[in-house]
């Protein structure tokens, strides 16, 4: 090994201390810390990431990326090497003073977030907005972009996707779904999802959860459950992945479903090649790469006719007494209802999109100067009437009930729909191989984690998002499969 | 405010930032880790503790503290540049490299430590604490020392004390007790621990922790009780200061005075003045004034007659029906039990320091390599016989039984006496001004924890250890107070 390449590796395992330490303290500050301890905790996290930031923008990491580029290394530090120039050229074009106060006040702002939530009162998060949205603003431009300044920021969450793409993908999905849901609601079947709504114990939801989890191959020597309001999924290291969920006594769905989709981003987390471990590739290749994961899991296979004829009776035996006359085609449908909702994370799969739809238009419009913060609520309800029929009550069933915006995640929403379409893209293509409805009524999940292993989780960063889902699928992104998917599940059980 | 003051003050909160994180991994690392996180987690700490020793060590600390001795500054940054200049001298006497191993070492030995003792196998253990024992050695010589190796090592724990003083002080101490459990041994009272080894479930008994630790005035926004093998309270700020305590659904005592002991520990880091925070100040002044504090609550208030009068009722309302029956007296007595036990921290209040002076003498022999690792589990097991005329059947219950040297605390087991020392000292000065035993009668303890607060919690570090305790008590170190309070209690219980 040469001197460069020795001390390259030094330099990634320091980043990846810095990186463990910080995933640590954030999932900490959303589970076990006390409330006197939060405010101070934000310091702390900004001078952690401070000092990895400037391990990243250093002369000595400059000068190991121009020499490792001269030498003939192994494919793992090539293409470390890459991304470690790839943040250093993003790091370099924010000034470093700024980028700590951005990550103290985003720390600051998701506690004030969690006030906020509860009292439903969006002034008190108004001003820590404002900020954030300006903070953008100079990011984006610091960043550089082609056509539209939000491009800036849609790039670090989804390298290489344009505004033009987005708009052209996202408006043959709106189109569609216009359509399935004007014939859903036109259709004589009846989809009663208030039989789902008994009583069912936290501790009873806990350990099916516990049991599904379990079943989809997640290791709990390598990870383990808890509860927070926001449920996320954490990888320290892909020797500890941390998912959380949130139990709503009176809908199971909370929490199983929840459940579900944050153990399909933590597969992907655990079994990200050990190789990679202590390198800058030992994570998701982009978010929508990893959205596809958690979706897969959570609506191709929980939310499939297949899961829940080999599950019905493990469910049935975790809920209480009164959920057993519950016949299991009007179980299907009720889980499956098509209903417009307040909430983007309890939204059904056919409306989620326009859940996304309208984020991705706000945040433009925020961060082009179309929308003040203050005008924010008014823009959300009006945006939820025309697109989904709905008006929310208050600010807490509205603008309130997502983190992103307040951890100052700006162009991560589109990266949802996205990982959608790449789901059903993925799930045709393992189809072609593995029959998989068929798998999943043996209640025999390994062949897909294995599949996904192969093809996905395994290679961490070591392809670009795009290139990874050619190889695997033979083509490009192509949002047919989702509009396919949806319309053969949706024709079945709506009769359409 | 000067250039100089400024900088200071940074590399302060650096350096606290560093602490911070290695205090939660290390909290996280003994409570909620999954298994296979455990072994990389070492890696981490290693890193994060290289780093804020490199900050401490650094040139630029040098030239600060040459500065700022110079200067006419506050009393806190005062203080801070002396606690600083000690630390650089401190770590510049070890070389950083060997430090970092010895970090990385004893981390993962603290691992190994939990499966050797689960195995009761010290064979899995005796390699590692190998290494720790040479490095303690290479340690104290880095340290330098007048008379004895061992005072290189103790000196870290309690500055300023020598083995002349130690040795002396011990001797005076085991006269005592000897003559003491002598006397017990004849006496005609029959007191039965056996009443309370009824079967008193965990949630029960975290309960009544729970108000205890309440009532202490332990404050829950800015702490936490969890569960661990080995109890511990760990301070990662004034805000944010954490307990454990292990239930033994057999005997409460476990739990009970486990909690009231780390609560005491707690209370002196929860009441540091809050200007102290973000300096080199706010943690006890040292171990031995720490366990003072523990040993405080846990004994002088927790196994007190008043205590008990005060809250059996509380007690009784949380434990099972069994219980109901035990009479005042006799359970009174039966906490105070003296009876040798092969367990520290089960240990009765009499006997406890003897647990403490074998420890104390194997470690002298260790360190001045009259004793090999190999030879550790016979010399415990016959110090075990001649002190407590008791011998382990197995190195679980010998000298697996404590995390210490596994962690490479090696100077450390003496403090603990000390600190039952300095905790009955302060007990007879605090007497003076406050009818101690009526408060507790009452149930009111704020006079209690604001009279440690203000003689001890709120001084962090402001003042060295001896000087604090003779501007409190208005003398040294005295041992008498400890052997009359023992004398009167167990006179009174056990009618001498």
């Amino acid at each position: 090994m040469t001197s460069a390449e020795q001390k390259f590796i030094q330099i990634m395992k320091e980043i990846t201390a810095y990186d463990e330490a910080i995933s640590l303290i954030g999932w900490d500050l959303r589970t076990y810390i006390p409330k006197k301890g939060m405010d101070h905790r934000s310091d702390t996290i900004g001078l952690l990431s401070n000092k990895r930031n400037e391990l990243k923008t250093s002369e000595k990491m400059k000068a190991l990326i121009d020499q490792l580029k001269t030498e003939n290394t192994t494919p793992v530090i090539k293409k470390s090497v890459e991304e470690a120039e790839r943040e250093y050229e993003k790091f370099r074009s924010i000034p470093s003073q700024e980028l700590t106060e951005f990550i103290t006040l985003t720390s600051k702002s998701e506690t004030v977030w969690q006030e906020a939530r509860e009292k439903s009162d969006f002034s008190l998060l108004q001003p820590y907005l404002e900020k954030i949205v300006e903070f953008n603003k100079k990011i984006a431009e610091y960043r550089g972009y082609d056509n539209n300044k939000y491009e800036g920021l849609l790039d670090d969450y989804e390298p290489g996707l344009t505004i033009d793409v987005l708009d052209q993908v996202f408006g043959q999905l709106k189109t569609a779904l216009i359509d399935l849901v004007k014939k859903i609601n036109q259709s004589k079947v009846e989809v009663d999802s208030g039989l789902l709504l008994k009583h069912f114990p936290k501790d009873k939801q806990k350990s099916f959860s516990l049991a599904v989890l379990d079943k989809m191959g997640f290791d709990f020597d390598a990870g383990r459950l808890d509860e927070t309001i926001h449920p996320f999924a954490t990888g320290i290291n892909p020797y500890d992945v941390r998912v959380t969920t949130r139990y709503d006594e009176n809908d199971f769905r909370m929490a199983v479903f929840g459940t579900i989709h944050e153990g399909g981003h933590a597969l992907y987390e655990q079994n990200i090649d050990p190789d990679l471990h202590q390198t800058l590739l030992a994570d998701g290749v982009s978010m929508g790469i990893h959205e596809s994961q958690s979706l897969f899991w959570e609506n191709f296979v929980g939310r499939s006719r297949a899961f829940w004829e080999s599950h019905f009776d493990l469910f049935k035996d975790h809920a209480p007494k009164s959920f057993e006359a519950i016949e299991f085609d009007h179980f299907y449908r009720a889980i499956n209802e098509v209903k417009p909702s307040m909430i983007r994370i309890e939204a059904d799969e056919l409306t989620y999109s326009l859940h996304i739809i309208i984020r991705y238009e706000l945040e433009k419009e925020l961060i082009n100067g179309d929308l003040a913060v203050k005008d924010l609520p008014e823009a959300w309800n009006q945006k939820m009437e025309d697109y989904l029929g709905i008006k929310p009550a208050n600010d807490s069933e509205g603008l309130l009930q997502d983190i992103h915006w307040s951890a100052g995640d700006i162009g991560y929403f589109p990266t949802y729909a996205l990982g959608y379409m790449y789901a059903a893209q993925l799930h045709a293509k393992m189809n072609d191989e593995i029959d998989i409805d068929n798998m999943i009524r043996l209640g025999d999940f390994e062949p897909l984690k294995q599949w996904l292993t192969e093809n996905i989780h395994r290679h961490g960063k070591m392809k670009k998002p795009l290139d990874l889902i050619r190889d695997v699928t033979g083509e490009g992104l192509n949002p047919t499969y989702l509009i396919d998917y949806l319309t053969n599940k949706y024709t079945d059980i709506y009769q359409l």
